[in-house]
């Protein structure tokens, strides 16, 4: 389909595919790597409030409280944050903000299938950098880019973690444009790169409030940087919808911060969910990658891994498979409760037993 | 400031400037066209009720629910309904989608100062129609535009109405490019251009849950239009952010869509009060346009707009002022409750008396 109407951004554009949101009640989804605890019960409570409060009135622009949460977190002023709608939004108003149409910037040829999307929107040429054959990001081959660097730590959808030094190297060899660091599932993983950004003014870190606080259904995600960075983002997004996040969404957001303690439980339970799970799985034949996310990245030698997707799927437990000649024998798996996962190598189990294939 | 990391986008910037939004609990907001009496009960409810559901799971990305809900409203198919966070978002993606670099747009002299924002931003050139005299929209100029056409009817912040016939005639006279109409305070109007739409493949409507539905604190707004312009939407926000109105706005955008007869009787309120105010704004020596949205717009010969509002934030009015040269000795008023604007009249009356120039 094609309209005369359309710009050359719409005809150029290769629309992202999210993972499929089915409404079967009795699916595991194990897709989209959702967090199974749920919000911390502070977020109901604040939403609660705020409900009773001012809805016909606007939000603060800049969703002050929810900065300011955030800043207190990471002991940072408040100028070196930037809230979004999800951390897809700012994304995309970072490849606006940093990046030009004449300069090729680098990310990871295994990575968020999101990259290569807003590339082809904003028109911004890039290279796609390989990884090493066991799916390790090259350090040294993202060093000297031409318009900007984008790195998802730990990476999607192989679960990879890069340590702070690899991550300050690239950014030390990148001294005239942006690193971004996507740090999505970084509170599954040993540290964020947050410590960095007071020393880099070319360090950005994007994050998300969907994975580890489980708010993927409020849309909420942040950008730490320098206050250079930070004032970039706010000039885009205030020349482009000047309220982003409703008052609803400011005021369970900033309690989800707040409750440092839920969210130690939780991301905990789930890394402990994932150190259990990866040994279960060789077990049963499965190459796993060592994970530092809430999924785990498998392949299997005599399964293949769209057939599993399948035959899982027929057991109403959902994975990612993605169709992608480099990784098509392998499947993304969200970490559940333990419950789930135990529930989930079951159905695995019998899908291995029946397929006569089991080690 | 500048910074070497700043794309050429972020340099060419003009941020808009919001309304204030002060937090001092006694002051009456008559600055940004909210709406006094709050939404709809069924708002609440139906927020508390998914609140207890999903918040964890991504939301469908295409806000089926609200989408389904103002299909019905508008009795059209839901392909010609796109859901945006905001209708200030939904522009911006119309800027993306329908206009472009080498075309100039058209958008009258006078009207909401986000369009020229949204131009630098995306670099699209434009001209602006001066408008007549009596700040009406001079109907010929805007036939034949090169890239394209935004107008806001009622305009922003005249108040003025173009009626459909008006509008017709210049959908019409631009068959080669996208002609917007931002109806953000249709509401409060006669008639809503929406019944062209199944008629036009160049139009696009786009309104607002912010105003008569009053839920500015939720973040929703939509576009109405050919499937055509609404695939295209849609291409550039799931390259942009698939997920752009959380669960919880969804929920409680549909049950205010739903909820028919207080959006009536509440719209219907505002309505009365305007035309009560305007005569009473009169009979105080006040200019005043005929407006049909929720605001008026007014001067006075002896009263300077920008020492009046002044007065008027002393005594805990908040009024909009606009720096412009062409209506610098205007005021921008919101219409509150009945008994917010006869507390409004006195503390005019007061200042009008005091400074010694009443007529």
């Amino acid at each position: 389909m094609n309209n005369k109407f359309w710009s050359e951004a719409v005809k150029r554009t290769e629309p992202y595919v999210p993972g499929e949101q089915l409404n079967d009640p009795d699916i595991t989804k194990l897709n989209t790597n959702e967090n199974p605890y749920g919000p911390s019960p502070e977020v109901t409570e604040a939403v609660e409030a705020e409900l009773k409060r001012k809805l016909h009135l606007y939000p603060p622009p800049g969703a002050d409280q929810l900065q300011e949460e955030i800043a207190r977190y990471y002991k940072l002023d408040q100028d070196h944050i930037f809230i979004g709608n999800g951390s897809d939004e700012v994304l995309a108003f970072s490849f606006m903000a940093f990046f030009e149409q004449n300069a090729k910037i680098r990310f990871p040829a295994i990575t968020y299938s999101f990259y290569p999307v807003y590339a082809k929107l904003f028109n911004i040429p890039f290279e796609k950098i390989p990884l090493n054959h066991d799916f390790t990001i090259p350090v040294e081959g993202f060093s000297g880019a031409e318009g900007g660097v984008l790195i998802a730590n730990p990476n999607a959808p192989t679960g990879l973690y890069l340590n702070i030094e690899a991550v300050e190297q690239i950014v030390r060899s990148n001294p005239d444009c942006v690193v971004i660091i996507d740090e999505a599932y970084i509170d599954f993983a040993p540290a964020s790169a947050v410590s960095l950004v007071t020393r880099y003014p070319n360090l950005l870190i994007v994050q998300t409030m969907s994975k580890s606080r489980s708010l993927a259904g409020l849309r909420v995600g942040f950008a730490i940087g320098d206050a250079g960075l930070i004032e970039a983002l706010n000039r885009i997004k205030d020349s482009f919808n000047s309220y982003t996040i409703d008052r609803l969404a400011i005021a369970g957001a900033s309690a989800a911060v707040k409750d440092d303690r839920y969210f130690r439980e939780t991301t905990e339970k789930i890394a402990r969910t994932r150190e259990w799970l990866i040994p279960e799985m060789k077990k049963r034949g499965f190459y796993v990658t060592p994970s530092h996310a809430n999924f785990i990245f498998v392949s299997h030698e005599q399964l293949p891994a769209a057939s599993l997707y399948h035959k899982l799927k027929q057991k109403k437990f959902l994975v990612r498979h993605f169709n992608k000649p480099e990784i098509e024998n392998y499947l993304r798996i969200t970490i559940g409760t333990g419950e789930q996962m135990t529930q989930f190598l079951k159905a695995l189990d019998t899908i291995n037993t029946s397929s006569g294939r089991r080690e």
